[in-house]
């Protein structure tokens, strides 16, 4: 199953340097999940081609602007190109007033189904179960109600060990309940053929969790503990220490921190501040202390494996 | 004085081809006055390197999103930059609630005044008077109220015929009267200096028109009489011209039309529809009506002369 994440705005507040504010398209078995939405997401998806129109949830992290600010765009564009699909959006309270106020002073009445979530940043909560994933919101600290996002694969159907099959002739309703990973059970309720004779050990379902905008912050780590793909905002360098604590935003180096202390896979640094041209800095200091450590570029697809 | 438009965007509704939404920057007399704020209208100031900090005056036509869903942005990354200079929006009633709901939801308390004047789509207004220009709002019909805006510059300063005044060695104190278009009189009401022996006849004051969005109307024309630069839409071409009048647009050859009745010098086309990969067949639509057509091309600056 295909299980990948394309960066399409890795700066902070301002857009600059060519780089434009936060948002992310996960492709997960394609289904198409947007996380933050911030000005120009759509022009990005169409500039990477990005097929944008299969979008059925938006995630929006916090009422900052460069979190939301193309959310209007891209639900105009849904509605000028004649979806009539159900959109699900998980956000803060207030953005359904901003939503809707909208709406309002331009007349329009949507051709498709808008389902407003409010999240709720004080603990995390399951929010959205699919057939192959599951979403979590999680709390992060910030200057505004704040949440990350745990997307989680769900374990899939176990591969048989064909050898196996082939020499003991197991019927056709035995193998459906062994790919399950369930036991077959005789008449007697004896186990017949076992789950683990017949097939290989399942993989470890995949996992990816946002992180942006937060402070330095180690009580988030249970959240995300072992993920394979960590996004982590990176906003200032070490230089910046203390503005990052004033600003609740983190450096690279406690990005790298936060990494370490939750196993996580490998580590895609973003949300960098306007006053970073060059970003290797960045980069180098997040390594110091997790070289899984990597900067996001827009356009560029990470693999969550 | 210097008196341009720089077009920033001239699709239509959804960006596409490369072209933004609609946003112009008009330059007179190093006043800057931005007229509809599209999304990513910040984005391609910085592209074009046009010094966006210097904008005290935004003009916004409707509420269609793509005439002002760039404008939080805009207002966020002057927040952000620190200004402290008043701003001045034009609008129409609802754009004012549209902005305090996104800074009321993120908890943002401006660092500069923000002064909101609703437009009256109802007639013709003197909305701005500055020491060197004016501009009025008038009335366009589409299905939102909606505004065009006028740009006119005032009557400067006349230029002297220099070898006049060295012949009659005139005083300092009457030059200036005479350059301001007053003749100087003589102790008893007398004319002594009379301001056509002593400078050369005035300019004609240039003059700006903006039309977006907007049927095909011909009483607008009154407002945009003579203008030297008229910007008119041109959503689609004479193919899709029952489309235009249902959805309140312009063909390419209507806004010729328009361009002729009211004798402007030039005609520049824009709002096109993301159906037209290709413009040469709007402008061709356009020159058989009013040879004097352009398409805007974003990133270029069309002088007003």
């Amino acid at each position: 199953m295909e299980f990948q994440v394309t960066v399409l705005g890795a700066n902070s507040a301002i857009p600059a340097h060519g780089r434009n504010q936060t948002s992310q398209l996960v492709n997960i078995g394609n289904n198409f999940l947007l996380i933050d939405c911030g000005e120009a997401t759509q022009i990005q998806l169409r500039k990477f081609k990005l097929k944008f129109s299969r979008i059925d949830f938006i995630f929006i992290s916090h009422l900052h602007g460069d979190h939301y600010f193309g959310l209007m765009g891209l639900i105009s564009s849904f509605h000028l190109n004649k979806r009539s699909r159900l959109l699900t959006i998980f956000g803060p309270n207030g953005l359904d007033e901003i939503i809707t106020v909208q709406l309002k002073h331009s007349n329009t009445r949507l051709n498709f189904p808008l389902r407003f979530v409010p999240t709720k940043p004080e603990a995390k909560h399951l929010i959205l179960e699919e057939k192959n994933f599951r979403v979590f919101s999680f709390p992060l600290k910030h200057r505004l109600p704040c949440t990350g996002f745990l997307i989680q694969e769900k374990p899939g159907l176990l591969n048989l060990i064909k050898e196996k099959l082939q020499e003991t002739r197991v019927p056709i309703e035995a193998i459906n309940s062994l790919r399950a990973g369930k036991d077959v059970l005789d008449e007697e309720g004896n186990v017949r053929f076992a789950v683990k004779d017949y097939t290989h050990p399942p993989k470890a379902p995949r996992s990816y969790a946002f992180c942006s905008d937060t402070v330095f912050d180690p009580e988030l780590v249970p959240y995300i503990k072992g993920v394979n793909l960590l996004y982590h905002e990176a906003t200032f360098g070490k230089d910046e220490t203390q503005r990052a604590a004033d600003t609740l935003h983190s450096t690279a180096e406690q990005a790298g921190q936060i990494a370490s202390m939750a196993h996580v896979g490998k580590l895609l640094l973003g949300h960098f501040s306007t006053r970073y041209l060059h970003l290797d800095p960045i980069l180098e200091e997040a390594r110091t202390v997790f070289p899984e450590s990597y900067l996001s570029e827009e356009g560029v697809t990470y693999a969550v494996e």
